[in-house]
Protein backbone atom coordinates (compact mmCIF):
# COMPACT_ATOMS: atom_id res chain seq x y z
CA UNK A 1 0.00 0.00 0.00
CA UNK A 2 2.16 2.91 -0.85
CA UNK A 3 -1.33 5.70 -1.43
CA UNK A 4 -0.25 8.21 1.86
CA UNK A 5 -2.71 11.33 2.72
CA UNK A 6 -1.13 14.33 1.92
CA UNK A 7 -2.66 16.43 4.89
CA UNK A 8 -3.99 19.44 2.89
CA UNK A 9 -6.38 16.77 1.11
CA UNK A 10 -8.48 16.54 4.39
CA UNK A 11 -7.27 20.20 5.29
CA UNK A 12 -10.28 20.38 8.16
CA UNK A 13 -8.67 17.71 10.03
CA UNK A 14 -6.01 18.33 13.11
CA UNK A 15 -2.89 15.98 12.89
CA UNK A 16 -4.57 13.67 15.11
CA UNK A 17 -7.79 13.53 13.27
CA UNK A 18 -5.27 12.69 10.10
CA UNK A 19 -3.32 10.28 11.56
CA UNK A 20 -6.55 8.31 12.87
CA UNK A 21 -8.52 8.47 9.61
CA UNK A 22 -4.92 7.04 8.13
CA UNK A 23 -5.11 4.41 10.09
CA UNK A 24 -9.10 4.18 10.20
CA UNK A 25 -8.80 3.78 6.34
CA UNK A 26 -6.00 1.08 6.13
CA UNK A 27 -3.43 3.89 4.62
CA UNK A 28 0.11 3.57 5.87
CA UNK A 29 1.55 7.16 4.88
CA UNK A 30 0.68 10.34 5.80
CA UNK A 31 2.28 14.11 4.02
CA UNK A 32 2.60 16.59 6.77
CA UNK A 33 2.42 20.34 6.87
CA UNK A 34 4.26 22.56 8.80
CA UNK A 35 1.54 24.23 10.19
CA UNK A 36 -0.75 21.45 11.58
CA UNK A 37 2.47 19.81 13.03
CA UNK A 38 3.08 22.66 14.87
CA UNK A 39 -0.71 23.12 16.20
CA UNK A 40 0.11 19.83 18.63
CA UNK A 41 3.72 21.05 18.72
CA UNK A 42 6.82 18.55 16.67
CA UNK A 43 7.47 16.13 19.55
CA UNK A 44 4.08 14.96 20.05
CA UNK A 45 3.40 14.61 16.27
CA UNK A 46 6.50 12.97 15.49
CA UNK A 47 5.31 11.00 18.80
CA UNK A 48 1.96 10.17 17.34
CA UNK A 49 2.77 9.53 13.75
CA UNK A 50 5.31 6.95 14.73
CA UNK A 51 3.08 5.19 17.47
CA UNK A 52 0.41 5.12 14.28
CA UNK A 53 2.89 3.04 12.19
CA UNK A 54 2.55 5.68 9.45
CA UNK A 55 5.53 6.19 7.47
CA UNK A 56 5.82 10.00 6.50
CA UNK A 57 6.13 10.52 2.90
CA UNK A 58 7.06 14.16 3.11
CA UNK A 59 7.04 17.45 4.77
CA UNK A 60 5.37 20.39 2.99
CA UNK A 61 6.73 22.92 3.09
CA UNK A 62 9.88 24.76 3.10
CA UNK A 63 10.74 26.81 0.12
CA UNK A 64 9.58 31.04 -0.70
CA UNK A 65 12.91 31.64 -1.78
CA UNK A 66 12.10 34.45 -3.75
CA UNK A 67 11.09 37.00 -1.37
CA UNK A 68 13.36 37.53 0.92
CA UNK A 69 15.98 35.66 2.94
CA UNK A 70 14.14 32.88 4.09
CA UNK A 71 17.32 30.20 4.71
CA UNK A 72 16.91 30.05 8.79
CA UNK A 73 13.23 28.68 8.36
CA UNK A 74 13.84 26.71 6.05
CA UNK A 75 16.71 25.10 8.09
CA UNK A 76 14.06 24.85 10.71
CA UNK A 77 11.92 22.69 7.92
CA UNK A 78 14.96 20.61 7.68
CA UNK A 79 15.10 19.97 11.68
CA UNK A 80 11.78 19.51 11.91
CA UNK A 81 11.42 16.67 8.84
CA UNK A 82 14.03 15.33 10.39
CA UNK A 83 12.08 14.99 13.88
CA UNK A 84 9.11 13.98 12.10
CA UNK A 85 11.33 10.93 10.46
CA UNK A 86 10.30 12.64 7.05
CA UNK A 87 13.66 12.28 4.62
CA UNK A 88 12.04 14.86 1.57
CA UNK A 89 11.43 18.43 2.42
CA UNK A 90 9.01 19.60 -0.71
CA UNK A 91 10.21 22.87 -1.47
CA UNK A 92 7.87 25.67 -2.99
CA UNK A 93 10.14 27.89 -5.07
CA UNK A 94 8.28 31.49 -4.67
CA UNK A 95 6.68 33.70 -6.66
CA UNK A 96 8.08 36.81 -8.31
CA UNK A 97 9.14 39.77 -6.24
CA UNK A 98 9.51 42.54 -9.16
CA UNK A 99 8.98 41.65 -13.06
CA UNK A 100 12.62 40.09 -13.02
CA UNK A 101 11.18 36.11 -13.87
CA UNK A 102 15.05 34.91 -14.64
CA UNK A 103 16.59 36.52 -11.40
CA UNK A 104 13.71 34.93 -9.23
CA UNK A 105 14.69 31.68 -11.17
CA UNK A 106 18.33 32.62 -10.27
CA UNK A 107 17.93 33.30 -6.69
CA UNK A 108 16.08 29.68 -6.72
CA UNK A 109 18.80 28.06 -7.53
CA UNK A 110 21.16 29.81 -5.15
CA UNK A 111 19.02 29.56 -1.61
CA UNK A 112 18.78 25.63 -2.76
CA UNK A 113 22.55 25.38 -3.10
CA UNK A 114 22.72 26.78 0.34
CA UNK A 115 20.61 24.48 1.67
CA UNK A 116 22.64 21.34 0.41
CA UNK A 117 24.91 21.06 3.44
CA UNK A 118 22.51 21.54 6.05
CA UNK A 119 19.95 18.83 4.79
CA UNK A 120 23.04 16.85 4.11
CA UNK A 121 23.72 17.09 7.58
CA UNK A 122 20.07 16.56 8.96
CA UNK A 123 19.86 13.74 6.49
CA UNK A 124 16.63 14.98 4.79
CA UNK A 125 16.47 15.47 1.07
CA UNK A 126 15.56 18.57 -0.56
CA UNK A 127 12.43 18.31 -3.60
CA UNK A 128 12.09 21.05 -5.63
CA UNK A 129 8.45 21.03 -7.28
CA UNK A 130 8.01 22.68 -10.23
CA UNK A 131 4.32 24.21 -10.42
CA UNK A 132 2.10 24.99 -13.20
CA UNK A 133 2.50 28.46 -14.57
CA UNK A 134 -0.86 29.35 -13.18
CA UNK A 135 1.18 29.81 -10.08
CA UNK A 136 4.60 31.55 -12.11
CA UNK A 137 3.93 34.73 -11.02
CA UNK A 138 2.62 34.51 -7.15
CA UNK A 139 3.89 31.14 -5.87
CA UNK A 140 6.51 29.61 -8.03
CA UNK A 141 8.36 30.71 -10.80
CA UNK A 142 9.88 26.86 -11.47
CA UNK A 143 7.80 26.26 -14.32
CA UNK A 144 8.88 22.85 -15.81
CA UNK A 145 9.68 19.90 -14.66
CA UNK A 146 13.16 20.21 -16.95
CA UNK A 147 13.73 23.22 -14.90
CA UNK A 148 13.71 21.90 -11.94
CA UNK A 149 16.07 19.22 -12.51
CA UNK A 150 18.30 21.55 -14.56
CA UNK A 151 18.36 22.74 -11.08
CA UNK A 152 18.68 19.38 -9.21
CA UNK A 153 21.45 18.45 -11.28
CA UNK A 154 23.86 20.51 -10.07
CA UNK A 155 23.92 18.81 -7.10
CA UNK A 156 24.17 15.28 -5.87
CA UNK A 157 21.32 13.17 -5.82
CA UNK A 158 21.27 11.79 -2.67
CA UNK A 159 20.35 15.29 -1.63
CA UNK A 160 18.52 17.17 -4.12
CA UNK A 161 15.87 15.98 -6.69
CA UNK A 162 12.35 17.25 -7.62
CA UNK A 163 8.42 16.22 -7.20
CA UNK A 164 6.68 14.92 -9.67
CA UNK A 165 3.03 16.41 -9.38
CA UNK A 166 0.35 15.74 -11.39
CA UNK A 167 -1.16 18.70 -11.92
CA UNK A 168 1.56 20.88 -11.99
CA UNK A 169 3.40 18.94 -14.77
CA UNK A 170 0.59 16.84 -17.00
CA UNK A 171 0.64 19.85 -19.59
CA UNK A 172 4.31 19.46 -19.75
CA UNK A 173 5.75 18.73 -23.66
CA UNK A 174 8.18 15.90 -23.42
CA UNK A 175 7.37 15.13 -19.58
CA UNK A 176 7.97 11.48 -20.17
CA UNK A 177 11.47 12.09 -21.24
CA UNK A 178 11.59 14.96 -17.83
CA UNK A 179 10.67 11.92 -15.83
CA UNK A 180 12.74 9.76 -16.76
CA UNK A 181 15.77 11.56 -16.68
CA UNK A 182 14.33 12.36 -13.19
CA UNK A 183 15.13 9.16 -12.76
CA UNK A 184 16.64 8.72 -8.67
CA UNK A 185 16.10 12.27 -8.22
CA UNK A 186 12.37 11.49 -7.97
CA UNK A 187 11.72 12.34 -4.18
CA UNK A 188 7.99 12.61 -4.24
CA UNK A 189 4.89 11.75 -6.48
CA UNK A 190 1.80 13.48 -5.80
CA UNK A 191 -1.63 13.25 -7.67
CA UNK A 192 -4.73 15.27 -8.30
CA UNK A 193 -6.48 16.37 -11.22
CA UNK A 194 -7.00 18.96 -13.32
CA UNK A 195 -10.39 20.08 -13.69
CA UNK A 196 -12.45 22.41 -15.81
CA UNK A 197 -13.90 25.02 -15.83
CA UNK A 198 -11.46 25.37 -13.65
CA UNK A 199 -12.64 27.34 -9.73
CA UNK A 200 -12.65 31.08 -9.10
CA UNK A 201 -10.22 30.41 -6.75
CA UNK A 202 -6.94 28.99 -8.62
CA UNK A 203 -5.29 28.22 -5.29
CA UNK A 204 -8.16 25.63 -4.87
CA UNK A 205 -8.62 24.43 -8.00
CA UNK A 206 -7.14 21.00 -8.32
CA UNK A 207 -9.39 18.80 -8.69
CA UNK A 208 -9.93 14.31 -6.89
CA UNK A 209 -8.30 11.82 -9.13
CA UNK A 210 -10.32 10.66 -12.07
CA UNK A 211 -12.53 13.79 -12.24
CA UNK A 212 -10.57 15.82 -14.73
CA UNK A 213 -8.53 15.97 -17.93
CA UNK A 214 -5.09 14.05 -16.38
CA UNK A 215 -4.53 10.46 -17.79
CA UNK A 216 -2.86 9.15 -14.37
CA UNK A 217 -1.97 5.41 -16.30
CA UNK A 218 0.90 7.75 -18.86
CA UNK A 219 2.40 9.48 -15.80
CA UNK A 220 2.75 6.60 -13.38
CA UNK A 221 4.00 4.54 -15.76
CA UNK A 222 6.71 7.04 -16.52
CA UNK A 223 7.00 7.52 -12.91
CA UNK A 224 7.23 3.96 -12.00
CA UNK A 225 9.78 3.06 -14.86
CA UNK A 226 11.97 6.18 -13.57
CA UNK A 227 12.66 3.72 -10.62
CA UNK A 228 10.41 5.80 -8.45
CA UNK A 229 9.47 3.34 -5.50
CA UNK A 230 8.19 5.61 -2.58
CA UNK A 231 4.65 6.74 -1.34
CA UNK A 232 1.79 8.26 -3.65
CA UNK A 233 0.24 10.97 -2.24
CA UNK A 234 -3.40 12.61 -3.20
CA UNK A 235 -3.04 15.96 -2.55
CA UNK A 236 -6.00 17.92 -3.21
CA UNK A 237 -6.48 22.02 -2.91
CA UNK A 238 -10.14 22.21 -3.39
CA UNK A 239 -13.13 24.06 -1.37
CA UNK A 240 -15.61 21.24 -2.35
CA UNK A 241 -13.11 18.32 -1.21
CA UNK A 242 -12.60 20.37 1.69
CA UNK A 243 -16.64 20.20 3.00
CA UNK A 244 -16.96 17.10 2.58
CA UNK A 245 -16.55 15.00 5.50
CA UNK A 246 -12.91 13.46 6.21
CA UNK A 247 -13.75 9.75 5.95
CA UNK A 248 -15.73 10.47 2.37
CA UNK A 249 -12.76 12.20 1.16
CA UNK A 250 -10.38 9.25 2.32
CA UNK A 251 -12.56 6.80 1.40
CA UNK A 252 -12.95 8.45 -2.51
CA UNK A 253 -9.13 9.43 -2.50
CA UNK A 254 -8.18 5.27 -1.64
CA UNK A 255 -10.75 3.61 -4.07
CA UNK A 256 -9.80 6.15 -7.28
CA UNK A 257 -6.04 5.15 -6.28
CA UNK A 258 -6.88 1.45 -6.38
CA UNK A 259 -8.42 2.07 -10.02
CA UNK A 260 -6.14 4.83 -11.91
CA UNK A 261 -3.07 4.96 -10.20
CA UNK A 262 -1.80 1.57 -8.24
CA UNK A 263 -2.29 -0.85 -11.62
CA UNK A 264 0.38 1.16 -13.32
CA UNK A 265 3.15 1.07 -10.75
CA UNK A 266 4.63 -1.89 -11.75
CA UNK A 267 5.03 -1.76 -15.30
CA UNK A 268 6.65 -5.20 -16.11
CA UNK A 269 4.22 -7.58 -13.53
CA UNK A 270 0.95 -7.26 -11.88
CA UNK A 271 1.74 -6.76 -7.73
CA UNK A 272 1.57 -9.71 -5.62
CA UNK A 273 0.56 -10.11 -2.39
CA UNK A 274 4.69 -10.44 -1.37
CA UNK A 275 5.28 -6.71 -2.89
CA UNK A 276 2.55 -5.57 -0.50
CA UNK A 277 4.48 -3.30 1.40
CA UNK A 278 7.56 -1.66 -0.92
CA UNK A 279 11.01 -0.26 0.82
CA UNK A 280 10.69 3.44 0.61
CA UNK A 281 13.16 5.16 -2.48
CA UNK A 282 16.50 4.11 -1.39
CA UNK A 283 19.13 6.35 -0.27
CA UNK A 284 22.04 7.02 -2.41
CA UNK A 285 23.83 8.45 0.59
CA UNK B 1 2.53 53.58 -35.37
CA UNK B 2 3.06 50.15 -35.32
CA UNK B 3 0.18 49.70 -32.48
CA UNK B 4 -2.84 47.22 -33.71
CA UNK B 5 -6.59 47.63 -31.93
CA UNK B 6 -7.33 43.57 -31.48
CA UNK B 7 -11.51 43.36 -31.90
CA UNK B 8 -11.49 41.45 -28.67
CA UNK B 9 -10.04 44.50 -26.78
CA UNK B 10 -12.82 45.94 -27.19
CA UNK B 11 -15.58 43.68 -27.88
CA UNK B 12 -18.20 45.74 -27.12
CA UNK B 13 -17.65 47.31 -30.45
CA UNK B 14 -19.40 46.23 -33.53
CA UNK B 15 -16.80 46.44 -36.31
CA UNK B 16 -17.69 50.28 -37.62
CA UNK B 17 -17.28 51.07 -34.07
CA UNK B 18 -13.97 49.47 -34.01
CA UNK B 19 -12.81 50.57 -36.75
CA UNK B 20 -14.21 54.48 -36.07
CA UNK B 21 -12.07 54.35 -33.27
CA UNK B 22 -9.03 53.20 -34.19
CA UNK B 23 -9.67 56.00 -36.83
CA UNK B 24 -10.16 58.62 -34.11
CA UNK B 25 -7.09 57.30 -32.06
CA UNK B 26 -4.40 57.24 -34.67
CA UNK B 27 -4.36 53.69 -34.51
CA UNK B 28 -3.36 52.60 -37.87
CA UNK B 29 -3.74 48.71 -37.80
CA UNK B 30 -6.50 46.46 -36.30
CA UNK B 31 -6.65 42.49 -35.42
CA UNK B 32 -10.18 40.95 -36.49
CA UNK B 33 -12.24 38.47 -35.63
CA UNK B 34 -14.44 36.61 -37.77
CA UNK B 35 -18.02 36.98 -35.73
CA UNK B 36 -17.78 40.85 -35.86
CA UNK B 37 -16.92 40.55 -39.32
CA UNK B 38 -19.26 37.92 -40.13
CA UNK B 39 -21.92 40.74 -38.33
CA UNK B 40 -21.30 43.48 -41.52
CA UNK B 41 -20.92 40.89 -44.02
CA UNK B 42 -17.44 40.11 -45.48
CA UNK B 43 -17.43 42.05 -48.34
CA UNK B 44 -18.81 45.24 -46.37
CA UNK B 45 -15.94 44.57 -43.81
CA UNK B 46 -13.37 44.52 -45.91
CA UNK B 47 -14.31 47.67 -47.71
CA UNK B 48 -14.92 49.59 -44.38
CA UNK B 49 -11.24 48.87 -43.39
CA UNK B 50 -9.66 49.43 -46.68
CA UNK B 51 -11.62 52.61 -47.02
CA UNK B 52 -10.29 53.66 -43.01
CA UNK B 53 -6.69 53.04 -44.11
CA UNK B 54 -6.05 50.32 -41.96
CA UNK B 55 -3.91 47.54 -42.15
CA UNK B 56 -5.61 44.03 -41.05
CA UNK B 57 -2.45 42.74 -39.09
CA UNK B 58 -4.25 39.57 -38.22
CA UNK B 59 -8.14 37.39 -38.85
CA UNK B 60 -8.85 35.44 -35.86
CA UNK B 61 -9.20 32.75 -35.54
CA UNK B 62 -8.66 29.04 -36.85
CA UNK B 63 -7.58 25.66 -35.73
CA UNK B 64 -9.85 24.06 -33.12
CA UNK B 65 -8.36 21.31 -34.53
CA UNK B 66 -8.34 18.71 -31.78
CA UNK B 67 -12.11 18.33 -31.60
CA UNK B 68 -13.91 16.92 -35.03
CA UNK B 69 -12.64 17.61 -38.78
CA UNK B 70 -12.36 21.36 -38.99
CA UNK B 71 -10.64 21.67 -42.49
CA UNK B 72 -13.34 22.99 -44.41
CA UNK B 73 -13.91 25.84 -41.56
CA UNK B 74 -10.37 26.66 -41.55
CA UNK B 75 -9.95 27.08 -45.38
CA UNK B 76 -13.24 29.14 -45.20
CA UNK B 77 -11.30 31.22 -42.06
CA UNK B 78 -8.28 31.70 -44.91
CA UNK B 79 -10.63 32.92 -47.81
CA UNK B 80 -12.08 35.44 -45.52
CA UNK B 81 -8.55 36.23 -44.72
CA UNK B 82 -7.42 36.79 -48.18
CA UNK B 83 -10.59 38.65 -48.58
CA UNK B 84 -10.06 40.76 -45.95
CA UNK B 85 -6.77 41.89 -46.57
CA UNK B 86 -5.11 39.90 -43.44
CA UNK B 87 -1.71 37.98 -44.72
CA UNK B 88 -2.20 35.80 -41.36
CA UNK B 89 -4.67 33.66 -39.70
CA UNK B 90 -4.45 33.03 -36.67
CA UNK B 91 -4.49 29.37 -35.37
CA UNK B 92 -6.05 28.61 -31.88
CA UNK B 93 -4.88 24.99 -31.26
CA UNK B 94 -7.77 23.04 -29.63
CA UNK B 95 -7.98 21.32 -26.03
CA UNK B 96 -8.71 17.86 -25.31
CA UNK B 97 -10.83 15.61 -26.87
CA UNK B 98 -10.41 13.44 -24.58
CA UNK B 99 -7.72 12.61 -21.90
CA UNK B 100 -4.73 12.20 -24.89
CA UNK B 101 -2.72 14.92 -24.70
CA UNK B 102 -0.06 13.61 -26.98
CA UNK B 103 -2.47 12.21 -29.37
CA UNK B 104 -4.53 15.43 -29.18
CA UNK B 105 -0.99 17.71 -30.26
CA UNK B 106 -0.10 14.85 -32.89
CA UNK B 107 -4.21 15.55 -34.14
CA UNK B 108 -2.81 19.73 -34.46
CA UNK B 109 0.52 18.71 -36.44
CA UNK B 110 -1.36 16.88 -39.19
CA UNK B 111 -4.18 19.65 -39.22
CA UNK B 112 -1.64 22.22 -39.95
CA UNK B 113 -0.09 20.63 -42.51
CA UNK B 114 -3.39 20.10 -44.06
CA UNK B 115 -3.69 23.86 -44.33
CA UNK B 116 -0.37 24.64 -45.76
CA UNK B 117 -1.37 23.83 -49.62
CA UNK B 118 -4.70 26.04 -49.25
CA UNK B 119 -3.06 29.15 -47.58
CA UNK B 120 -0.27 29.47 -49.95
CA UNK B 121 -2.65 29.22 -52.87
CA UNK B 122 -4.61 32.61 -51.10
CA UNK B 123 -1.26 33.88 -49.42
CA UNK B 124 -2.39 34.18 -46.22
CA UNK B 125 0.42 32.62 -43.61
CA UNK B 126 -1.38 30.08 -40.59
CA UNK B 127 0.36 31.72 -37.27
CA UNK B 128 0.41 28.77 -34.59
CA UNK B 129 -0.56 30.24 -31.22
CA UNK B 130 1.13 28.60 -28.11
CA UNK B 131 -1.41 28.81 -25.30
CA UNK B 132 -0.78 29.31 -21.50
CA UNK B 133 -0.72 25.90 -20.21
CA UNK B 134 -3.91 26.80 -17.95
CA UNK B 135 -5.94 26.97 -21.36
CA UNK B 136 -4.00 22.79 -22.07
CA UNK B 137 -7.01 21.25 -21.15
CA UNK B 138 -9.65 23.18 -23.13
CA UNK B 139 -8.72 25.47 -25.81
CA UNK B 140 -4.76 24.84 -26.75
CA UNK B 141 -3.00 22.06 -26.55
CA UNK B 142 0.07 23.68 -28.09
CA UNK B 143 1.84 24.96 -24.87
CA UNK B 144 4.90 26.47 -25.32
CA UNK B 145 6.51 28.76 -28.46
CA UNK B 146 8.96 25.69 -28.51
CA UNK B 147 6.53 23.50 -29.47
CA UNK B 148 4.66 26.11 -31.85
CA UNK B 149 8.14 26.51 -33.35
CA UNK B 150 8.49 22.59 -33.58
CA UNK B 151 5.13 22.37 -35.79
CA UNK B 152 5.93 25.21 -37.88
CA UNK B 153 9.54 24.31 -38.81
CA UNK B 154 8.05 21.12 -40.69
CA UNK B 155 6.89 23.73 -43.13
CA UNK B 156 8.39 26.54 -45.65
CA UNK B 157 8.43 29.40 -43.25
CA UNK B 158 6.65 31.62 -46.00
CA UNK B 159 3.42 29.87 -44.89
CA UNK B 160 3.46 28.63 -41.49
CA UNK B 161 4.80 30.65 -38.10
CA UNK B 162 3.79 31.55 -34.68
CA UNK B 163 2.04 33.92 -32.68
CA UNK B 164 4.03 35.30 -29.95
CA UNK B 165 1.45 36.27 -27.30
CA UNK B 166 2.89 37.82 -24.10
CA UNK B 167 0.28 36.31 -21.88
CA UNK B 168 0.68 32.95 -23.06
CA UNK B 169 4.46 32.51 -22.61
CA UNK B 170 5.56 35.11 -20.84
CA UNK B 171 6.60 32.34 -17.75
CA UNK B 172 8.14 30.07 -20.47
CA UNK B 173 11.83 29.08 -19.41
CA UNK B 174 14.03 29.69 -22.80
CA UNK B 175 11.37 31.79 -24.08
CA UNK B 176 13.77 34.63 -25.36
CA UNK B 177 15.91 31.81 -27.01
CA UNK B 178 12.59 29.90 -28.70
CA UNK B 179 11.82 33.74 -29.54
CA UNK B 180 15.24 34.11 -31.23
CA UNK B 181 15.08 30.83 -33.01
CA UNK B 182 11.35 31.99 -33.83
CA UNK B 183 12.60 34.18 -36.20
CA UNK B 184 10.58 35.54 -39.31
CA UNK B 185 8.19 32.94 -38.23
CA UNK B 186 6.82 35.14 -35.83
CA UNK B 187 3.94 36.55 -37.60
CA UNK B 188 2.01 38.23 -34.86
CA UNK B 189 2.70 39.68 -31.79
CA UNK B 190 0.18 40.25 -29.33
CA UNK B 191 0.35 41.98 -25.99
CA UNK B 192 -1.72 41.81 -22.49
CA UNK B 193 -0.79 41.31 -19.07
CA UNK B 194 -0.54 38.54 -16.35
CA UNK B 195 -2.45 39.61 -13.08
CA UNK B 196 -3.15 38.96 -10.06
CA UNK B 197 -5.18 37.07 -8.27
CA UNK B 198 -6.50 35.62 -11.65
CA UNK B 199 -9.71 36.66 -12.30
CA UNK B 200 -12.64 33.89 -11.34
CA UNK B 201 -13.34 33.31 -15.08
CA UNK B 202 -9.98 32.03 -16.61
CA UNK B 203 -11.04 32.79 -20.36
CA UNK B 204 -11.35 36.86 -19.16
CA UNK B 205 -7.98 36.40 -17.06
CA UNK B 206 -6.05 39.01 -19.49
CA UNK B 207 -4.64 42.58 -17.92
CA UNK B 208 -4.07 45.86 -19.32
CA UNK B 209 -0.30 45.94 -20.35
CA UNK B 210 1.31 47.55 -17.25
CA UNK B 211 -1.32 46.37 -14.64
CA UNK B 212 0.47 42.84 -14.13
CA UNK B 213 3.04 40.84 -13.76
CA UNK B 214 5.06 40.91 -17.35
CA UNK B 215 8.18 42.38 -18.44
CA UNK B 216 7.55 44.15 -21.89
CA UNK B 217 10.40 45.34 -22.46
CA UNK B 218 12.32 41.77 -22.13
CA UNK B 219 10.02 40.20 -24.20
CA UNK B 220 9.92 43.47 -26.81
CA UNK B 221 13.52 43.54 -27.34
CA UNK B 222 13.50 39.83 -28.01
CA UNK B 223 10.67 40.03 -30.45
CA UNK B 224 12.46 43.05 -32.26
CA UNK B 225 15.89 41.53 -32.10
CA UNK B 226 14.28 38.19 -33.67
CA UNK B 227 13.55 40.52 -36.98
CA UNK B 228 9.76 40.83 -36.33
CA UNK B 229 8.56 44.32 -38.14
CA UNK B 230 5.03 43.49 -37.68
CA UNK B 231 2.58 45.63 -35.86
CA UNK B 232 1.74 44.88 -32.18
CA UNK B 233 -1.66 43.43 -31.37
CA UNK B 234 -3.31 44.87 -27.87
CA UNK B 235 -5.50 41.44 -27.71
CA UNK B 236 -6.65 41.63 -23.62
CA UNK B 237 -10.10 39.71 -22.83
CA UNK B 238 -11.08 41.15 -19.34
CA UNK B 239 -14.59 41.63 -17.88
CA UNK B 240 -13.33 44.83 -16.32
CA UNK B 241 -12.12 46.24 -19.34
CA UNK B 242 -14.79 45.32 -21.73
CA UNK B 243 -17.28 47.00 -19.35
CA UNK B 244 -15.27 50.07 -19.41
CA UNK B 245 -15.86 53.07 -22.51
CA UNK B 246 -14.70 51.44 -26.07
CA UNK B 247 -12.74 55.28 -25.88
CA UNK B 248 -11.29 55.08 -22.46
CA UNK B 249 -10.01 51.34 -23.40
CA UNK B 250 -7.83 52.61 -26.47
CA UNK B 251 -6.46 55.82 -24.85
CA UNK B 252 -5.61 53.45 -22.19
CA UNK B 253 -3.64 51.17 -24.33
CA UNK B 254 -1.80 53.68 -26.60
CA UNK B 255 -0.45 55.47 -23.57
CA UNK B 256 0.46 52.18 -22.09
CA UNK B 257 2.31 50.79 -25.57
CA UNK B 258 4.03 54.11 -25.91
CA UNK B 259 5.68 54.04 -22.56
CA UNK B 260 6.00 49.78 -22.26
CA UNK B 261 6.43 48.56 -25.61
CA UNK B 262 7.43 50.74 -28.51
CA UNK B 263 10.40 52.11 -26.71
CA UNK B 264 11.96 47.86 -27.36
CA UNK B 265 10.88 47.66 -30.63
CA UNK B 266 14.32 49.20 -32.21
CA UNK B 267 16.60 47.63 -29.69
CA UNK B 268 20.24 49.25 -31.71
CA UNK B 269 19.15 52.96 -32.11
CA UNK B 270 15.51 55.03 -30.72
CA UNK B 271 13.36 55.53 -33.88
CA UNK B 272 13.04 58.62 -36.35
CA UNK B 273 10.17 60.11 -37.71
CA UNK B 274 11.44 58.55 -40.67
CA UNK B 275 10.74 55.04 -39.62
CA UNK B 276 7.75 55.97 -38.37
CA UNK B 277 6.02 53.79 -40.74
CA UNK B 278 7.85 50.36 -40.43
CA UNK B 279 7.07 47.75 -43.51
CA UNK B 280 4.68 44.88 -42.95
CA UNK B 281 6.98 41.82 -42.04
CA UNK B 282 8.29 40.92 -44.97
CA UNK B 283 6.89 37.91 -47.01
CA UNK B 284 9.37 35.34 -48.08
CA UNK B 285 7.17 33.56 -50.46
Amino acid sequence: MRLSLNQRTTANWTLPEAVAGCVAAGIEAIGLWREPVADVGLETAARMVRDAGLRVSSLCRGGFFTSGDNHADNVAALDEAAALGADVLVLVPGGLADRDIDGARQRVSDAVAALVEPARDRGVRLAIEPMHPIFAADRGVISTLAQAVDIAEAHPSDVVGVVVDTFHIWWEPGVLDQIARAGERILAYQVSDWITPLPADTLLSRGMIGDGHIDFARLTRAVAAAGYLGDVEVEIFNADVWAAPGEEVVATMARRYAELVEPHLTPCAPRSAAQATPPRHTRAG
